[in-house]
């Protein structure tokens, strides 16, 4: 058993709205330079402890959505706090490292100790950026180097190529593509965005690639009800994949989620994403796992795709947020021959990676993904309950770990219930059109599920 | 006067060859992981101080490079480490925030005290990311949507447009083209990407979107004696522009370094600039300057476009670099109607702006923009000396505050140049194919430039 966070909050205290006058008054000064629009509210960071924030007009928020997922072990966790205090980040302290001309000796410890410790089996290789779309961009350009090398059978570029590589019309090169699926989110980038499909807002106005979307099956829950109806699914989208692959020689490289996060919680079965892994495998084609939003341990693995059984490992897995720096780790075949060619200046920031390699050692220490894992069950068990209880409100309750998710009846009634959890002191987010998505820290126990479902059925009773 | 920066070095110390034997050590075990090929030396960023790296091996080197620009107060300032130290980030410390969700409520205070006390005039909206390339992406987002807007008088978008959106075939859209400059460098996204255009190894095997290219009008040096020279070639490029604009109404900005950096550390002139201001306020489409490489004050100015007088403000400025993170300021105007448009999970990072804070602090307090551009005389002063004790090696020497740069007679020379340097204590990088760019920090002192300069005149008697 993981031990319980040091000195967390009791419990939810709700003394004012949600957002308060405090934060609202935050937010007009905000508003003056930032679009604040989007903001919940503003937190104290100091206060908030554990699972829970605390806001500036002093309420004490139950969180499950983890700023977006990027919290793994809660706030001020006391191992971060005495790394930072006692010294052990002083090295980074006084200035900003430009990582692949003059690193710090202490980045390669961290290469070694925390960052190549996670790599997923077969991947030994590494890039770190600062995103999660910095991740894509270059996993995506990674492909694009493997497929135009095959192309050309080894052969340097031409004059030509060069030549017209500068004007931006590279022959071949302006049609190779990256298959990506309906409901994917992979960044905001106008490389990441041609192969994000989440939502027309994210893509309107801003030019896109012309690269091909096939059909995610999203798997009807329970599993056990929808056996047939998933399987055709499944076997349509393999079908739309491979037509694709027979069709157009200039396809480099698929990506795909594990869950699809901002695209609804949507999930496939190990033998959907074996076989996405066998036909790119077959063809020589990269295919890019991203665990942006997955990784780091809240599937209840550290990666999600470990669950697969893959015949053989993934040639690209990107990651981001719960690792605090962006990246993606590679097989070593497909680094690039020349250097330079993947490169920029920050290439990552390493205070965020010191802070993830204190993430990393107490994950171990306290083993948080079984902790994952155990709060994980509860954690289902209970929304489907509370979809039992409330069929006209809920339904679909799913989830690896605590990487969960539960639709509420329509888009409308998902928004009053993200509205209505807020106001009774819990923090929550949407996902896809109807999801409410769990992307709790780490930490996150019994305890706190139980809190958050009664939330739930108080919101629920009054939209039932 | 500056104060002197506390507890330098006296100087330059050269015990190994650098790379020595620990920095080569590191490397072998770096490169099991990462790509280590790019790299000078490991740094002992605890020894560092001021203008001066030490590395692993125990050499002091004097640093002209900046970390490709990015150290505004040289190595662990007192300030830096004290704030840090004293407790003034521990606020910080615990978890890392999305900052368009609960940013933290320090957040506003260094929006209001740090970045909105920098912002170029009449741009008083800011958008915060993470690096250059994505302030690059943003900022051309931005402009799209500008654009479009105006495309559509308003209107919304149809469900057609809507849906086709999502299959990457926005009808127009697609068409939208950012005009950029040969030898530009503005990231390596493939958004950023499309608009750069510095060296093919940057762009081969990317697809690219078919935005157009048009001269720069790199002015040559020195400029009284070039003056016939300089005004037909910027005539010639601005010509290219208003072509065009005439004959394409998709074009929606143009973008454009205050100096080229990366391609080669080249100028234009002041009228040059005021001109693309005007043509793009004429057709209501948004100018762009990047200031991502010459932001924060190395050109001897906070902002290297505030010495340009221009009619009206740019509409966007990007920074990033020795900002710590990356963004954009931007015209009120240019804010997207709706929110959630320019978007993505963390929007920076509040410790480097927190850091960021300081360093603006220290660059008033110390006055170092006016250190800058004293510095920046006796440097330029000193450069020229240098070509014409050493004509056959150097020429071009040219700069604005510290942002210098000199041209060595040939590719294989200039390289000859860094590597001679480095051996000698100095680290250097070039620029374009010829240059050698100095970008130190804005601690940069005459000893430090003497210091240097000494070590060309070195280099140059065994080159020459």
């Amino acid at each position: 058993m993981a031990p319980p966070f040091p000195n967390e909050p009791a419990g939810i205290h709700v003394q004012t709205a949600i957002p308060g006058p405090k934060s609202e008054a935050l937010r007009a000064r905000h508003a003056r330079v930032q679009d604040a629009r989007t903001v919940h509210f503003y937190q104290d960071a100091t206060r908030s402890r554990g699972n829970y924030m605390v806001d500036v007009d002093g309420n004490t928020i139950l969180d499950l959505y983890g700023h977006i997922a990027c919290v793994p072990l809660g706030y001020n966790h006391p191992a971060l706090l005495e790394a930072w205090r006692g010294g052990r980040f002083d090295w980074a302290a006084g200035y900003r490292p430009a990582l692949g001309i003059a690193p710090p000796a202490e980045w390669v410890s961290i290469v070694e100790g925390a960052l190549s410790r996670v790599a997923p089996r077969g991947l030994s290789q590494l890039v770190t950026v600062t995103t999660g779309a910095e991740a894509v961009e270059n996993a995506i350009k990674t492909a694009f180097v493997r497929h135009a090398r095959k192309r050309r059978g080894g052969a340097p570029p031409s004059a030509e190529d060069l030549a017209l590589t500068m004007l931006n019309r590279q022959p071949h090169t302006n049609d190779m593509k990256v298959i990506s699926f309906e409901g994917a989110f992979h960044g905001r980038s106008l490389g990441a965005l041609s192969a994000t499909r989440s939502k027309a807002i994210h893509k309107l106005d801003f030019p896109a690639f012309d690269w091909p979307v096939v059909p995610f099956p999203a798997n009807r829950f329970p599993l056990d009800e929808n056996t047939a109806y998933n399987a055709e699914i499944e076997a349509r989208s393999l079908d739309a994949v491979r037509a694709l692959l027979a069709s157009d020689p200039q396809i480099a490289a698929v990506i795909i989620e594990p869950i699809q996060g901002e695209g609804g919680d949507r999930h496939a079965s190990p033998a959907f994403f074996r076989s996405l892994r066998t036909l790119t495998t077959e063809r020589e084609l990269t295919f890019i796992v991203d665990e942006v939003q997955t990784g780091a341990g809240g599937t209840g693995r550290f990666w999600a795709h470990e669950g697969w059984d893959l015949p053989e490992p993934p040639d690209i897995v990107t990651f981001s947020k719960k690792m605090q720096l962006g990246g993606y780790y590679l097989r070593p075949e497909l680094f690039p021959a020349e250097p330079w060619r993947i490169f920029n200046t920050f290439l990552g920031d390493p205070i965020r990676g010191a802070q993830l390699e204190v993430i990393i050692e107490v994950m171990e220490r306290d083993d948080l993904i079984g902790n994952v894992g155990r709060t994980g069950e509860t954690l289902v068990t209970e929304l489907r309950g509370l979809q039992s209880r409330f069929p006209g409100v809920f339904s679909q309750a799913r989830g690896a770990g605590t990487y969960a998710a539960i639709d509420a009846r329509d888009p409308a009634t998902r928004d009053a219930v993200v509205r209505g959890l807020q106001t009774l002191g819990v923090e929550a987010g949407g996902s896809g059109d109807r999801s409410i998505r769990f992307r709790p820290a780490l930490v996150f126990e019994d305890r706190h599920v139980h809190e958050a479902i009664e939330r739930f059925e108080h919101v629920a009773r009054r939209l039932a």
